[in-house]
This record gives structure tokens, sequence and C-alpha cells, in this order.
């Protein structure tokens, strides 16, 4: 991966356990730099020896002059602000950002900071824990980091950004805003309003449900314990695919009631629910290494994604660029 | 616990994984013998150094001679030959069982065996293994063993199931069938429907979903890796109660969809479900040693389980029973 291509600087807004440990990975690689609204942050950064700038416009301004890859590390809510000022600081700057919900950022960068070079990301990782010190350089290995394309996207500028998360030991998966948005409804949304929901029902049960719960209700409570208003942020931003994901769990739910009640019988819901559930387990098993070239390399990678494919490498630049993929074997 | 109370001997009917586990966690505290119908699973049994009966007929003769406490440890569906074996044979039999649904074993017993001296059981444990060979005597440390009781029940014929499931390591819960299932719907049927529900609506994604699918998914789908036959099994016979808290779930995913559709707020779900969660977490926190003693012990009893307590020793006998208890501080 020597010739990996890597943004020329990468320069995080925000330095909360994301970006605090995407600018702990990214250091050994490239020349970081990042702010953070918080006082108190971009002192344990800068004592912690990062390179951390005064106010968001010098920043910006850094960013610039250096090339360097914005990376919005922020609250959805601080999106916007945040986009005016890199319109009228660094119009077209190399942006992403690391929102667990594609569509809508997307269209605010669009409306906001329409002269930027963007590409969006979602890095699959975390910790119950949040702030600058919550962060570690292993966040995100072995771990998905999404990078969102449409057809119009340019191949070069995901290449740095896909680069850069390939080099700290993330799987990138291209696919498009939307198709990201409605994966994330289905195994990341939904099943923390079934958590929520299931918690209820046991509550509901008084003390003696609670005393007996054991492994299958821990285990299908557990991320019911985040936070509430964590909860609401990615769900509430992703309503139009939480909804159609809801409407699907009622009527698999709503189904199986009625076979129950009618024929005492919940022979569909616990045969396809078990297919399902080993499909998942056995989702790698049947790729193999694939490399990608040529003019029409979008479209290739989002075809990766769309097929349940990651990459793995990136190469050369400039409209020579080779990708390497795990594609499945029979596709 | 030097006068624990014990059973004379123990009867095990079923040697797979929770009766040949029962065998192994007994046998240093109290005369063992078993019986399977397997001839193999006898073989095994018996290499291990067990006494095993050639058949049922005189494995119950001899849990007559002894007055050994029979534990039902086979399939549900073998339950009403083995009732009727011992109404034929060893009629007045102390009597337990280990099924995970408990109001449809007492109607069984009261049909098919209504001489046997029978309290029900539920040892809350397993593994996703099964047989003979993956039992092991540590499968009842620290986990929950549920004994049901009603009104009518004798405290002295209780002592001795609930001195053997303390002497091999677990907490004891007394309390009503009906109120177990209760329980045991919300929190050990249910979990295994809306886990099913969840790997169907990630599946509807295609690829992409499940190449995306991290810690809420797998954690949320997980118990719909069990053999879908014995989900159904565990289900279906526990259908009335089991309908009333799919209901529930429905009502909670129901309500938070449509506020989510109406608002785009789902305030109340996430901090419900917050809350319920929690709580599942403090469950044990206040309570406190208690001792019961005097001649509504029965009475007693039941209501350390409904208000979330268990029972920690035992021993005395003949009318004269002691009990240690844990007990919610403020009840």
């Amino acid at each position: 991966m020597s010739d990996t291509p890597l943004p020329p600087a990468v320069c995080v807004l925000g330095m909360g356990l994301i970006g605090g440990s995407l600018m702990r990975a990214a250091a050994p690689h490239v020349p970081v730099f990042g702010w953070s609204p918080g006082r108190d942050t971009r002192a344990a950064a800068a004592a912690d020896g990062f390179t951390v700038a005064e106010g968001l416009e010098s920043a910006l301004r850094r960013a610039t002059e250096t090339d360097a890859l914005v990376v919005l590390a922020a609250p959805v809510t601080a999106l916007p602000s945040l986009l005016r000022a890199i319109d009228e600081t660094a119009p077209a700057t190399r942006l992403t950002d690391v929102a667990g919900v594609k569509s809508p950022v997307a269209v605010e960068v669009a409306a906001l900071a329409p002269r930027a070079r963007y590409i969006g990301s979602h890095p699959m990782t975390g910790t119950e824990h949040s702030g600058w010190a919550a962060g570690s350089a292993g966040l995100f290995a072995d771990r998905t980091w999404v990078t969102t394309l449409d057809e119009d996207s340019d191949a070069d500028l995901w290449a740095p950004i896909a680069g850069l998360a390939l080099t700290i030991g993330s799987r990138v998966v291209p696919c498009e805003a939307d198709a990201h948005d409605d994966a994330a409804a289905r195994i990341s949304h939904l099943p923390h309003l079934m958590a929520a929901a299931l918690a209820q029902v046991g509550a509901m049960g008084g003390p003696l449900a609670l005393s007996l719960a054991a492994g299958s209700f821990a285990d299908g409570t557990r991320v019911a314990a985040t936070r509430p208003e964590l909860v609401r942020a990615m769900c509430e931003s992703n309503a139009e695919h939480l909804i159609e994901a809801m409407d699907e769990a009622l009527a698999q739910l709503g189904v199986a009631r009625g076979s129950l009640a009618s024929s005492g019988s919940l022979a569909k819901i616990t045969s396809q629910g078990y297919e399902a559930r080993t499909a998942l387990a056995r989702r790698f098993d049947d790729l193999e290494p694939f490399t990608l070239t040529g003019g029409d390399l979008v479209d290739q990678l989002l075809s990766v994604g769309a097929v349940g494919g990651y990459v793995t490498g990136v190469s050369g630049a400039g409209g020579r660029l080779s990708v390497e993929a795990m594609y499945p074997r029979d596709e």
C-alpha cells in the first residue's frame, strides 16, 4: 500500500470521540490539525502534542493553504454553521463528514457549501464514551468506513479519502447516500427502537419479569441503554427510511401474532428469522479478491458496495487509479 | 447450609443437556440415578460412572423405593407418556420438571399423574449445545431456578427441591406458574420473535445492509440463530401470554412509528426504553437479606418472587422451615 493516495493534510473540525480518534490514527501518516469549539478540548489535544487551531477561520485558512481534507466531525446540529464558514473561508476545500445519516448531510452541503469537493463518510465505529479523552488511534481498525458516491462523483477525489480510511485499518464500502441511509435504518436505527420496545414490555411485567431476565433479554435490549438524545439524533434524521423499516418490522410481528392466535404456529417467523440471521454470519464467506480499473470506476465502486463487497486497497492517481476489492464469487 | 433439606434421592428422566448436568451437579450431594430412552445416552452416562436404569419402569420402581425426587428432563412433547408411566408405577412420587413453560405442565400433571407430589421447576440456564456430552456440573451456578407454587402447595414438599437448587449454586425464585409464564413471554419468548423480525428486516435490505451490520444488529438478532424447532416449542406452548406481550410490543412500535411520521419525534420510546433498560441493570441493587418463618410460608415465598426477590437458603423441616431470602428494602 506504499502508493496509497492520501490527502495532503487532514483538518478535523470537532475533536470528540470520532474526530479525536481520527487525528490520533491519521497523524503517523499525514499532517493533521484540528479545531473544536471547546477551549478545554483544544487544550487537551494540544497538551497531547496535536496541532490545534485557535479559531475556526484560521483552521479553514490553513486547510486551503495545504489542500487539506476537511473532516466535519461535529454533531449534526452543528454542521450548518460549519458549512457556512467553509463556504466563506475555504469554499473549494476537499470535504467529508462522519455523520451516521448521509442524504441529509449531502443536501446541506449542496445548499450551504456548494463549491466544496465533498464525498460523504460514515466510519461505523464508536464506544459508549465521548470526548477527546475517550479517543484512540485503534478505533477504526477492522471496522467499516462507508464512502458515499453518486454517478457524478470524481474517483480522484474519493481515492485519498478511501486511502486514509484504509491506512487506518478500515474496510471501505462505497455506496450511494440513499442506499446507506436505507441500510442504516435497518441495521442500526431500527435495532435501537426494537430494543427500547422490548425493554418496556419486559419492565411492564414488573419485578418478577426483570428478575428472571437472562441472556436473550439482555442481548435484545442492550442498545436501549444508549443515551436517548443520541438515539433520537440519529433516528429522527433518517425518518423516511426508518418508517419503512418500522413498517416491515410491524408487518413481520403482526403476521406472526396472527398466525400464533389463529393456528398456534410460529413456523414462518422462526424459520425465516433463522435463515436471515445465519446469512449475516456468512456474509463475507464467498467474497474473493478482484481488481477494478478503467474509466467507469465510480460505477464499479458502487456495484462493489451494492453486492456486499468492500474495498481493501487503492493505488495510483490522476485517472489511473487501481482498486483492490473483495467481491462475491458468483456475481 | 449443612441442614439444607435435600430429597432422599434424585431420579432424572431424560439425560440431555439439563438432565445430564443436573445428575453431575447433584451427585456429590445426594444419591442420583437416571434413565433416557436413548441407548447411546444411557451407555455414555453409565460409562461416566452414573447409575442408569435399564428401563423407565425400573427407574420409577426405584424412585418409589427410595422416595426419590423424579425430575422430568425430557422434551415437553414426551411428558404425557412419562406422566402416564408415573401414574402407573410411582403414582405418589415427589415430582418436578424443568420445562420453560409452567402452567401447561401443571395442567398435564393434574390430568395424567394427579397423585404425584408435584412442584414445577424452571432452571433458567442452558447452552447452544444439547445431549449428555454437552452437560456440566457448573450449569446451574449463579443462575435462576424458578419453583412454582400456589396457595395449596406444601412448603415441606417445596423445601428439598429448593434445597437441591441452592446446593448446586442457583438463586431460587418462587412464583405462581401463570406469573412465570407471563414473565417468560416477556423476557424470553418475545425476544426470540423480535430478533427474528429484526433479522428479516435487515436481510430485506440486501447484501449492502448485511455488510454494514455491526454491534446493535448483531446483539439484537443473536437469538434468532437458535434452532427454529426449539423456539417454536417454547413459544407456541405459551401462546396466550406471548400474544399479550406481542400486542404490547406492536403497540410500542406502532405508537413510535406514528409519532415519527407525524411530529418527527422519538422522544417517548427512547426515553422510556432507556428507563426500562437501566432498571434491568439495577434490579438486584436494593435487595437485602430477610428471614421468612411461620405458618404462611407459601404466601411469603410467593411474595418474594412477586417483588423481584429470591431465596438464598432453606433449613429445617416438618413445619419448622426457615428460609433466607433477598428482599427489596422498601417493601
